[in-house]
């Protein structure tokens, strides 16, 4: 199988540091995402929506969508279990996997789809005033996560997940956004330091 | 375990129709969401995103997020498989799954909160030409996804499965959004009827 990777975009940067948690190594092949590379025949053709990340298995099937792609990780080599385990523990990961992409992930992606200038071409129409509408969304789910972080070391629990990974890759995709993590959110910032300093970060 | 129920509003829906796929009941507590129950202390002090549904375990463990909550019943009872069975089959649901909701019922939904007079209250601020820019977004999925029903009958392959229910919601969604589904997209409104048609489209 091999990987159609788009660099520093954070969706494609979910996989590589969720298979570097799972100690796992898939070929990549490497699109330029800022020359849009993703919208050409070898990505079009394979996934319609041109986005990545695109698996392609040895028979040709075809998985988008970055969480699907992780899931299929998942239930190739379970451990270490990045979804949760058991009926709870599955359901509590993907409870707050989906609140930190819906809430702050998805907030920070369209503050800056929608007012970076470098975007134009890429969100049509640029909606600037939607763009600013997001940045109080993120900031308060900000807020509601440093109160949860304040009695656990993890996003979902007490071990790492997928959802810590959608955590740190949404912190980190605020800079280009410009959106800064307030000063009061201490339970944030130390968790963000924390699973930043895992080798898997650098993915 | 109880289920605090939000009526006609499309999560909780997607939630009741799960169950009834499942064979399975769950006591649930109605919100009046008209009258925006779900921001008053009974839900908000269970879900301070005060969004709807919650279900609440006899211990007094909260799972919110429809998905997760679905997710939590498929381990609970794996038969009929609705998340998919196999790596790949898993994988290809949840694919389909994301597809459907990131590019149609979300869409629907911000072209609803948008532009619909009586969400003023809810979307604040209301930006219209967001709405409306969310409009050829729901068409051009839908036409993807009439490409891939022509060929099969569900959404994410020969089984019924939560993506289907995720997207008949987000077609019927569509009428107090007004869209209306192209008389081009003959497969769609083939597979939108196919699974209206079965009893937990009523729930």
């Amino acid at each position: 199988m091999k990987l159609f990777d788009g660099g520093r975009a954070p969706n494609p940067r979910r996989v590589r540091v969720f298979l570097a948690e799972k100690g796992m190594e898939i070929p990549l092949v490497a699109v330029d995402m800022g020359a849009m590379e993703h919208r050409q025949q070898a990505v079009a053709s394979r996934n319609p929506l041109q986005r990545l990340p695109v698996l392609e298995l040895d028979d040709g099937t075809i998985l988008t969508e970055s969480i699907a792609i992780c899931r299929y990780f998942e239930e190739l080599q379970p451990d270490p279990a990045l979804f949760g385990k058991g009926a709870l523990g599955k359901a509590l990961v993907e409870m707050w996997q989906r609140r930190v992409e819906l809430n702050l992930f998805h907030a920070v992606a369209q503050a800056f789809r929608h007012i970076h200038p470098a975007m134009k071409e890429w969100e049509v129409p640029q909606i600037p005033e939607w763009g600013e509408a997001n940045k109080p969304k993120a900031l308060a789910f900000l807020q509601l996560l440093d109160t949860e972080l304040a009695d656990r070391e993890f996003v979902a629990g007490d071990n790492f997940s997928v959802a810590d990974i959608t955590g740190m890759i949404a912190v980190d995709f605020m800079k280009p956004a410009r959106i800064a993590v307030p000063e009061d959110c201490g339970n944030v910032l130390r968790w963000h330091k924390a699973v930043s300093g895992r080798p898997s970060a650098r993915a």
